[in-house]
């Protein structure tokens, strides 16, 4: 089915909906040049057509449809196979009114083009061997990659790195199993090509990598959609507006993009590049009251689900002794991964050189002033560079993807079973086959194994366009 | 001032706001091929910089700032005149993420280029001599148009069909004018060049001629805008019904287009290419009831104020003679130029010649049922065929620009002052006076008079990237 519809060619606007000063058309396929070709009216005087044009070449000129001019346009050609798809490719860059898109899209698609699905141009690059899968999936993460953690992340992928990584694992992998299917052959002779302990020790260190991959995806996951961290304090501390002057900042930045509509979470903050997701909790105090037990309890509850807590105090009402025990029950309910942020807040008017004396107990606090924007850049950076490295320490290659991760768990669980399978002594018919396994599932990330029904699943999750 | 800005290097995205498959930033100016040389390295292998490269040309590659890859892009080279703005312009087509276009604006924007203000390409490009100022206004018309009628009048002014006739008046002015200014020069031997009888005729065919054009921009308007159709009628006869189908017709073919988000006012509807905005009406019946008859009055003024009344009916408790004095005493409200279309509604299992036989005494009444959308197409026929052309006939050039409209209007005043001069025999001094007020105001339409505050004007009302 795959086949057949890379046997025609196809169409969508390429660029956000809406109206702009241009808007980019795009047609993949083989009669993408001369359909083109039949509405393009150039504009230089000794135009050749697009069909004999060189390949990464723009034109200027008109497209016309059979009544009258639709609108003037630059055309990119690009020529199969140099183009993204790997077949030939129109970009037609035209004025950005939606009634324009709209007729462009309408031309030609009377004229023979096909609608193009969601994803259809990058499956077309998979397809025609442009990309692996696992590239072609970081497509889809860099449009949707909003922070500057989550676009690295997302670059590296499409830039081949994680697929280097999975390359290099199977390469260890067919050899390991070419030894093994060469034994099988030759059963009868009882002959050992590979030494089991030697074999032992490849498998375990590939589980180990498989591991911290797979380990990899809980901090991918967390770094694409966001750090939660937890501002907890007793009540009237300033956790509020500790929050809100952290969200000005953010959207300061924001802002830039005139009529960028982001679909705010109140809480999701950028800083220093990466995303944060702020849980607002209800003040924690000594309490009697049971309902506000658990309101206390929950806030506990969240705290344990975020890797970093900012506990913010106020320095005019808080003595040093005081905070100590705040911290050591903190420090109690949480487990000791856990990062505390001590922050004193309302430092308006006091001396700094002051305050360091009197907390001198409690090492690195940070002052400020929520309400004033004092020294909130401390807290971003903190946050940005110490909890982010902490949280990626010893981490080359992080895997974001679910798929990818669900495709490792299978492997290592294929190789848990090989590893028991060869210090059980069992037959290398049963070794072999939990090889192949792991073989299957490491294919399955680049797409070196991949079936109908998971392609149409990878790329129904794209926008149109792509 | 519009001087010193064209010195430095501006940017901007050019697609619409949000995430989409690609965007594009553009850059023009001198430095546009530098900076971004500075940061693209590209994909090929005997790659030059984009510097040597020559115009019209795409290149693939990667944009680094100074830590990383920002994304992978294709880069297009315009090189000066060449180009839309006749600068050195660049345009980088890169993933749509907001993120991604964010990130290249910042570090464009770093490197020393600047956000470029509302319509500052399209300023340069007139600045630089490569569209007048009408054809600038025009580009702006393109983006904004939401019809087939209104995109090909700002497309015929973007061609320049207007700026052609207007340049053709003024040439026939100059000349005239200059014979004047001659005959001043020689004042005092009592010279004179020009027939007063011949430069009469040409005042009196100049007159006509911009006259016509003025007028035309109330027709221009009405098809910008949207033509109104009021839709009349006595109570439940159908006509929500019937809007409420026209619009489905019309919302059919506008989502087309996933995620096109079209402030709508609910009225607007777009029949055949043309746009019309449908006013609902109270319902017309004899009435005593103070009230009621002030909702009537209402109704007819809003009649009085479009062209083209749908008159519905129900044709099953409607005699012919009712409809006829209906007809008549709706004909007695509105002016003779109005064009009254009769519907009969509500036809559902009714056999259309008996209908026909029954009403044969009121000619081309449609037959219709709103409910079971039968025979809404010969409505919209109609309206986008009839009214349109009743609307056009006999012009050629169709002026939108309020702008247009209102310097059309002071060459006509200034040249009524000429002809009652010329009538007068007031002397050639005042003579030559309104004549080059004439001459002003024509020449401001194209831009060969301009001022800083009029471009300022202008172009303000751009979006930002054109």
């Amino acid at each position: 089915m795959l086949d057949i519809q890379r046997k025609d060619t196809i169409i969508a606007i390429a660029t956000a909906a809406g109206a702009g000063a241009i808007a980019v058309i795009r047609l993949s396929g083989k009669d993408s040049i001369s359909l083109v070709d039949a509405a393009f009216i150039s504009g230089a005087k000794s135009a050749k057509s697009l069909k004999e044009s060189k390949s990464h070449r723009l034109h200027f000129g008109t497209i016309q449809d059979d009544e009258a001019i639709l609108d003037e346009v630059l055309v990119s050609v690009f020529k199969n196979p140099h183009s993204f798809t790997g077949e030939d490719v129109i970009e037609i860059s035209c004025h950005g009114s939606v009634y324009i898109q709209q007729k462009m899209l309408e031309y030609f698609l009377f004229k023979g083009a096909r609608l193009a699905q969601p994803g259809e141009f990058t499956l077309r690059a998979f397809l025609n061997g442009k990309l692996d899968l696992s590239q072609a999936e970081a497509v889809a993460d860099i449009i949707a990659a909003d922070s500057a953690s989550s676009h690295r992340l997302a670059m590296n992928q499409l830039r081949g790195g994680f697929s280097n990584e999975i390359a290099l694992l199977r390469e260890q992998l067919i050899h390991f199993a070419s030894l093994i299917e060469l034994e099988l052959d030759f059963a009868e002779e009882d002959v050992e090509f590979a030494s089991r302990a030697d074999l032992m020790k490849t498998v375990e260190k590939l589980r180990s990598v498989i591991q911290g991959l797979v380990d990899s995806f809980e901090v991918g996951n967390v770094l694409k959609n966001g750090i939660p961290v937890v501002i907890a304090g007793e009540p009237n501390v300033g956790k509020s507006t500790l929050l809100n002057a952290l969200l000005n900042e953010d959207r300061a930045i924001v802002s830039e993009i005139a009529g960028t509509t982001r679909d705010t979470i109140e809480e999701e903050i950028v800083l220093g590049g990466v995303k944060f997701r702020f849980i607002d909790t209800a003040g924690i105090r000594d309490t009697t009251d049971t309902i506000e037990k658990i309101g206390v309890e929950k806030t506990y509850e969240k705290m344990r689900q975020s890797p970093v807590v900012i506990y913010l105090f106020d320095v005019n009402n808080t003595t040093s002794s005081a905070l100590e025990n705040q911290l050591e029950e903190l420090k109690r309910e949480l487990s000791p991964g856990f990062r505390i942020i001590p922050v004193g807040n309302k430092i308006d008017g006091k001396n700094l050189e002051e305050l360091e004396k009197e907390f001198k107990d409690t090492p690195s606090i940070l002052f400020i002033s929520a309400k004033q924007r004092i020294n909130l850049f401390a807290i971003s950076e903190i946050l940005s560079k110490d909890v982010k490295s902490g949280l990626l320490e010893g981490k080359d290659t992080v895997v974001t993807n679910v798929r990818h991760a669900d495709a490792l768990r299978k492997t290592a669980e294929a190789l848990g079973r090989v590893h028991t399978g060869l210090s059980s002594n069992v037959t290398n018919d049963f070794i072999a086959g939990d090889l192949r396994h792991a073989l299957h599932y490491l294919g399955e990330i680049t797409g070196q194994i991949s079936s109908d029904d998971l392609l149409a699943n990878i790329f129904s999750k794209f926008c149109i366009g792509k």
